[in-house]
């Protein structure tokens, strides 16, 4: 047996998430990818991934892996990939990682991105990535609201919660706010993340960068550890992508 | 009765293309648009427009213009649009013209793009914009080989030919050829493009980028002025895209 590790990118749209379902006519990331794979090395795979994206999310460096005693090499099960299911899912990489390498459980953080377009008027060879919010942001209030959020907290507020007994305490290394022409780009790094805890974020955020809410609310909703703190506020899933995923390397970049 | 001119952008992936087909069945950016447009004026429109681009075939600022006597402000016209067809057909823009306005016939020069990927796996991000060619493309080669293609030419074998009668010369004012990372990048204007010409220049200057064809060969081919010197090249729809038409100003920029 050895452990094949994949990188790969992805468009969401079409995808109702990453996690197999049991119904077969819903499609699925690890659905469509676990069954090529299957027959790619010809025994039953199993897939652990580093981000259980959601619904319509996308990913440009999700990382997935799987235990096989095919002896066949990581660049046919690439190529076997790219082209049964490119463009729309790609590995942009395949390599043998070492006995116990697992792409959930070794991962030490994860970074998405989220894009809010603030033009007018959609731009059609991005709006599969991109949240189409017309209207100015304001930045600055932004940043100010995502301050206090950096760090070790419990963002019970800002979440599904997982369930009783199970932790909402994450650490979130860093939270980036960009404009880029007519654009906003919010980056995210934490160790890992909650459920819908980014589009929740982001929600928050844009609501204070419209005004509609202060920076310090945002601090008290955090306090709060309750999501009815946030009226379950989230941004759609559009504009949400994986970024990469981190092993070893616990120093934030 | 007067004028109105729209600033339109569409994702062709999903269209026969812009030109009405009689076929109700047949999906064609025309035919949604005027079927629109119908109702918002309360009124049938027809069409004119710069550039009829082909089924999968993009644009950025394609041109259209028709004739209403509906009083109603362009912007409002410009709202319905982006509102009901957003984003896969958008209008960026719309406005009185002048009467005697037409967008096909007032149009001086059309500007066309097309973005080639050489990278060995496709991007899920840009796939419906580009044509994925894995393999490196030298671009000096193909800059030899497009210099003698600009200026007033027969270009007939480039194009499906018009039809017996019908004139195949055109004036190609630039072609340029530009990397940009993995990409590379075509830009094309000219007056007026014949039917599939931008994507049959594209196909024969890869050949020669590839090293199959020689810059030399390529004024052979025009030289020609038939299509069977060329072996019917050409390259996939979606990489291409009309970015923009001109009026009025006839110098090149």
């Amino acid at each position: 047996m050895h452990v094949v590790r994949l990188t790969l990118a992805y468009d969401g749209t079409d995808f109702r998430g990453w996690a197999h379902q049991r119904d077969p006519a819903v499609r699925t990331v690890e659905g469509v990818l676990a069954d090529l794979l299957s027959r790619v090395v010809d025994e039953r795979v199993r897939l652990s991934v580093a981000g259980r994206t959601d619904a319509g999310v996308h990913a440009r460096g999700q990382v997935a892996s799987f235990r096989t005693g095919n002896p066949m090499t990581p660049e046919r099960i690439r190529d076997a990939v790219n082209g049964a299911l490119g463009p729309e899912i790609v590995a942009l990489d395949a390599r043998e990682a070492p006995d116990g390498f697992d792409a959930r459980f070794s991962a030490t953080a994860r970074v998405y991105r989220y894009m809010v377009d603030t033009a007018g008027v959609s731009d059609p060879f991005t709006a599969r990535f991109e949240w189409h919010r017309p209207g100015s942001l304001s930045v600055s209030r932004m940043r100010a609201a995502a301050r206090p959020l950096v760090g070790e907290h419990d963002f019970a507020s800002f979440c599904r919660h997982p369930g009783a007994g199970r932790p909402t305490l994450r650490n979130l290394q860093r939270l980036t706010v960009v404009r880029e022409g007519s654009r906003v780009v919010f980056g995210f790094r934490a160790n890992a993340f909650l459920h819908q805890m980014v589009r929740s974020l982001v929600a928050t955020l844009v609501a204070v960068g419209e005004g509609r809410l202060e920076p310090a609310d945002v601090e008290r909703m955090l306090d709060a550890r309750d999501r009815s703190a946030t009226r379950g506020r989230l941004a759609p899933a559009r504009g949400l992508t994986l970024e990469r995923v981190v092993y070893g390397r616990r120093s934030i970049r």
